[in-house]
């Protein structure tokens, strides 16, 4: 099985690094593929960035031209994942979904610590649109933006971890969500300062792709994800604009 | 007072046909200025094409470089508008939200009536996001494509018109809204068909967005919409790649 | 046009700063009568009085025997809206529902800064029954009476600056609503003590009324709304009581 | 203990019919004191005559000078009772709220059958406010006015029973509710007819004004319904007016 | 009448506290009888614990051979009472739910206070489930475990009172709902504490149960609680098994 | 890996069908043991047997004296989740909570097609205490016993079908779950019927708890499922009084 896990972002280095998370929970047999978009910002933290993603990530998956099976978008509350579901076959996972419906399983309420205070409206919308909002008890920022995450990782993690306490004391989280693909691979450290679950959006969206793949599960064609009508779309698909 | 009115699709008489019912509600004094993307699809039917409209809403109102007092998203249930907020000083009204707020005026319950039911998910995520959904008792379509609605006005007036008879007998609709820029103009027929109050998308948004300029009111940069961050955005803006 | 705007309580000179605020934004064209009930209470901060001023409002309304476009009834969270609506022909606007549609198209979030804690519950309730609560952040009490309003202004902003700046900081909110029609004219300084868009009530609700009148739109009559059907109805309207 | 049964509309022989439906159900012991408003319409249909009968319902009580331990305000979906609320010491029990309280206890969904379709949204919005909607499967309207109750018994028992039947079948309701006053004393009927347990409004407030008074629970003072602030009340109470 | 009163532990001199807490409010003529279960904890304070107590309850009241009119469910927050309900013919009463509708009745919005934090999520969830959450502000825990309210009673008053006064403060509760069964007989002194209604589960129950049979109105048998459907079950009631 | 697969009823047949269905999804290594309670009824159909079920399920874990990874309880719409979650350290996975998240991820709205009736309620409540009630468009009844299902596999799919093509057609539904343990592997069929992605929950719930254990997930024990507080339990468990 061959899983793309796309980054929203155009930072090779934040694609690695969540291709590598993705690869250390990944089934043996499972290959995972890290795309990074051609068009868009390096770190996306507000609206026009992540709708700038939505377009990047989905021409970034068509201008891939080998078979796969599933598409994994890496990018924590952003946009676009409906737009995938429409033109593809195979399943769509989006991090923000996967890491909320696992949370679900573990605890009464979850919260989501995130980078910037400003993502925090993004973060409550996706939850919302994706049907995983009920058990949401917050959405709490950090501080850090996206690529400070890359940065001292003792900083990185009490900036964290102040937060994750705070959502279990102040707001009765029971299970902690990590709210941005450039998080990935602290989940075990923030379980063991908080002693609360700690889910991953990146491995988590991995193992609900495999299980889909699995099961032979497809996004439903019925109604809102069915194919585009054809019709006349001009000046797209943008890596072709960019060859010329 | 300028008001750029943005079509989401790149069909050229729909811009013309949205701006001409922008200017015949417009207050004496307010010029209007129709926009037409420079990429994306003819007629947005799908969050495919939505996403795309989204991001060519967004450039093309970039690559406008005179002064403007308020912007007009002339798309029913697209996506977008919150990206225009963040970069744009001035107030962006989408014609989605606009509608529903005046039909929320006139009657306890409003429904709306679109073109595809494929569109239908689309314009209910977007009444939810905008705050307005709790009074909407349905959202109905009409089977009739974005472009079939150049047609022969009269079939388009009977399907149109038998959804909104439904509306108010089965769902409890007191109010109805044209659910598409591209039923610009039938509003005074559908009005007279059921003896609702009907809401155009376009008329209702011009004159909100004559209100807002006229009280100085402007998008809050507190939080979710304050400007960009600055950072490397590459292959952006889409209008000067087209140049090249 | 000419705009009917009625005070809620019986005090004559909050009724003429109410419709002076509603001249100093009304298009060139638009009279504004101001209107004070003939029976209620000086100042309206609860339910009895406040279903005495839906009476109040009504009675006066009746009485008022030249042409009118449109009513706003100005008072901030009170009943009665729904009968004038079934009452009169032309569109009926309260100040709190305008307030609230305005502030929902400027930001993620609005919070609603009114005078004593106990008129919270009563515009809570208002803005459920509006369909304007789900952006609605918090509903905070500055602790000044209706009446002290018209005091010390200094003392009258810093009370009101200061939960508006809480509501920003703790609760979320992106734009300001001024909860009391005794607080028009002080949107602008609201504003700029706090740098959020401040919407006025009164000013929202003028701008909404020429809107609704401009594009030819009437309250539904389909159900809701209908008139009152005939029958005998005591001792009513009572102007004609206080007459005898 | 005895208990003010007020009749939110002017006639006089509803008045008599609701009264000896609370004295059918009454503990030995309590007195049940029927009320009938000096102002107000015959019958109550809509929002005008509601806000009407919220004045004429306060008023007539006021009048009343003799002590009483409870006040059961019996209108179905009627503005008024916060305003009771406020004023008076003894525990308010509306017949919507009583009524749907006992119907939770009996089943798993309740719906109400009420008069003309024009009261629904009153009725919706009244279990709404009264934090009792959530498990209201529906509200129908049989299509009586409310003095049409007194007509032929077995027609006004058909056009119940007939939406009482589809509430179950089509809406998934256990348990009805009798959605008028003026239908008091056709709970047996009804149930008889459909199987299902049927609630009479005018019943349930008495009970649980009852129990109200037995537990020594009065109405909280805390906030919303603390005792109005000491103010000029002009032209109040209206039964003083009308003794001029 | 009579009704019985099951407490939901296996704490005898609990049972008899709720017994005599019961008998304070019933009305002459109401005969309470006090059960315990034959297998469960000493004290219910989670979902393993309220899981048996369903449980054994049930076996409780099919042990019990003499008649009676209705059943009380004498623990807060727990599991079971649609098995109840579902099993017998006559009324079926939680004292979690009763508390929860009568607090409606006496103010804008409610607050429980309980014993130990990892009980608010069942409390919670049985508030939602029974329909009558919509006005509850908070449920707080005041630290103390079941059987620890039979210690020292100004211990256990401070603890609630502390709780109570916040949810006051902080929450907006006007009412308040003593959390426990073990609170039966403490209404009084937290409702003179704080100057707020304080309603005890025990007591609302037991005058809710009465009203229902005064009523004439017992469990809908439509479609949630018909009858069990004839099968076999082995293993059951365990009454039965531990006589072997 | 060990999952234990433990059927809600006491029919044998069923948990075999039951344990070969995990097994057909399983992963290579993925041990799948089914039990059977020693409690209760032979089949499931309401709240008396669900909560038999959820005791017996319990007891019939703690009899299991050999490692474990995982919990499946294989029941559609049944109590007992969260007595197992506070009782046992490793991952439980409820199989109707597993089915609706993985739905969620196909489609923008999904529908639950059970056996009977009476078990709608206590789908919707258990979908509603899960979290994942927000995208399910409606949940329908076959009008199939659970022994029922055993039967002509012609007329038993025939019903089914039936009922999830209404759900695409009229309540939008894009994805079907299967809402009985005993549909088990009817999945294939029902998807090719009507073109729309069915799961199945058992299947749901293997991959969800293979994932849970592969990403060393496992249920908060912060505050709802921390272990039971030390205390006296009599008659405890049931599988020791049965050996006597």
């Amino acid at each position: 099985m061959r899983i793309l896990v796309v980054n929203v972002n155009t930072t090779e280095s934040m694609t690695e690094s969540i291709a590598a998370q993705a690869r250390a929970v990944a089934a043996p047999g499972t290959e995972i593929v890290g795309l990074t978009p051609f068009i868009g910002a390096d770190s996306v933290e507000g609206n026009f960035e992540s709708y700038l993603a939505a377009i990047g990530v989905l021409d970034r998956v068509l201008a891939y031209d080998e078979p796969y099976d599933a598409v994994v978008q890496a990018g924590f509350g952003e946009h676009g994942q409906e737009g995938l579901k429409e033109v593809l076959e195979v399943p769509v996972v989006d991090i923000t979904d996967a890491a909320a419906h696992l949370a679900c399983l573990l605890g009464y309420r979850y919260s989501v610590v995130t980078t910037l205070d400003r993502a925090v409206p993004l973060i409550e919308e996706r939850l919302m649109l994706g049907g995983v909002a009920d058990h949401c008890a917050s959405v709490r920022a950090s501080g850090l933006g996206v690529l400070e995450l890359e940065g001292d990782q003792d900083v990185v993690l009490a900036a964290i971890t102040d937060q994750a306490v705070r959502a279990i004391k102040e707001d009765g989280a029971e299970v902690l969500v990590l709210g941005c693909g450039g998080m990935a691979g602290l989940d075990a450290a923030v379980r063991e300062a908080t002693g609360a679950p700690t889910v991953d959006g990146v491995a988590a969206a991995v193992k609900l792709a495999e299980s889909l793949v699995n099961l032979g599960l497809k996004t439903s064609k019925v109604r809102t994800y069915a194919p585009p009508r054809p019709k006349t779309v001009v000046n797209w698909p943008l890596h072709r604009l960019l060859q010329r």
